[in-house]
C-alpha cells in the first residue's frame, strides 16, 4: 500500500466525475416535457461546458421514455431523472483526454469511465 | 379574525409564488458565462411554462452584471444567482391572471406581486 | 374586470407559494434513505423557516413509502421526488396566516392551500 | 498515446469527483443561517454517504465567514455558496482509497484531490 501524488490521468478522472455530479444534481427535478427538451439539453450543455477542462458534453433527453411516462398520466409534463437522460461529457486535464458517458443499465442510471487516454 | 378557504385571486398568487420559487431554486448555482446564457434563459423559460397554469415566463440574465463580475475575476464563468437575473412570470388561474417580477432592489433580488386581475 | 394592487392575503399567499416552490425544487433530487431521511426532515425545515414570513415548516419523509420502493430495487438509496413527501408550510405576513400543504393525491404530489386568515 | 481500460484508481477518482459535483449542486442556493448551519452540514453529509462507494463526507459551513457577510446586510441568511464551504469526502472503490477537499483559495472554492491509495 502506497500513497503517491495524484496523476495527471486520475486528476482528470476527478475532474470528469465533477461535471457529472453537478450537471445531474443542478438539472434533476427540472420541470419538462417533449416541447421543452430541445433547449434544456442545450442549457445543460453548455452550462456545463463553462466549467473548467471540460471540452465537450452531449446531452440527449430521451423524449421516447417521456413520451411513453407521460401517456400514462394526466401531466403533460414530468420531472427530469436520470432515466430520460443520456450524457457524454469529454474533459481535457493537461493533456489527458477522459471520455465518460451516463446510461440506464436494468433500470438505474449508471455514470461510467469510457476512456482514459494519457 | 376569520378562516375563509381561499379566493380564485389568492390561488392564483399562491401559484404564481411556486413558479418563482421553483424556478430560482432549480437553477441558482447554475454555471453561467455571457456565451451561455441564452440558452439557459430559453431552458428557464421553457421548464416553468410547463408548470400549471403559468401562461408566460421572462427571463433575461443580466449579461453587463456577468460581464462586470468577471472582469474582476480569473474565471470565465460565475454561478447563477439572483444578482444576475430579472424575471417576469405570468399566472392564471380560473381566469384570475396574476403577474409577478423579480428585480434587484437595494442589492437584494425582490420577488414581488405586480398585478392581480379578477 | 378590474385591476387592483394585491392585499395582504394575496402577497401572504403568493410568500407561501415561493416557500412551497423553494424547498421542492432546492432539495429534489437529493439521495435519501430511510436512515438519512430525519438530518434531511430537519435540514429542510431550518433552511425555509430562513426565508422571510416563514413561520413554520413541517417536512416528513415518508419513510414506508421509500422503503417500499427500495425493497424492489437493488439499491439502499433513491432520490428525493414528491412521492415521498408531506409537507405543510405556515407564512405569516403582515397578519395575514397562510396555512398550506403537499400531500400525494391520485399519485401525484400537489401543492394547496389550507386556509387564509386575515 | 495510449487508450486503456480505466484502472481502479481512476475509477475511485472519477467516483469521487461524482460526490464533489453532487454535493455542490445538489446544495447550492440553499438558504442558510448561522443557527441553519449545523443541520445543514449533517443532511449534506449524511445524503452524499448514500452514494455509492462513498464512505465519508465531513461538511464544515463556515460560520465566521457567514456572520462577516450577514454583518453588512439587512438579512439574516443568505444562500450557500463555496465561499461558505469546507468539504473532505472520502471514497473507497475496490480497496483504492481517494481523500478530496475544497477550500476556499485566492477567493475561488477550490475542488482537489488530496491523496490516492492504491
Amino acid at each position: 500500500m502506497s500513497t503517491d501524488s495524484p496523476t495527471d490521468a486520475e486528476a482528470a478522472c476527478f475532474e470528469a466525475g465533477i461535471k457529472f455530479g453537478s450537471l445531474y444534481h443542478q438539472f434533476a427535478g427540472t420541470p419538462v416535457s417533449p416541447d421543452s427538451a430541445p433547449s434544456l439539453e442545450t442549457a445543460m450543455e453548455e452550462s456545463i461546458e463553462n466549467q473548467p477542462h471540460c471540452t465537450d458534453v452531449t446531452v440527449t433527453v430521451r423524449t421516447d421514455e417521456l413520451e411513453a411516462v407521460l401517456a400514462e398520466s394526466t401531466a403533460d409534463y414530468t420531472e427530469l431523472t436520470g432515466r430520460f437522460l443520456e450524457v457524454e461529457i469529454v474533459v481535457d486535464y493537461e493533456g489527458c483526454e477522459v471520455v465518460t458517458r451516463m446510461e440506464m443499465e436494468d433500470g438505474y442510471p449508471l455514470m461510467r469511465l469510457e476512456s482514459v487516454r494519457d
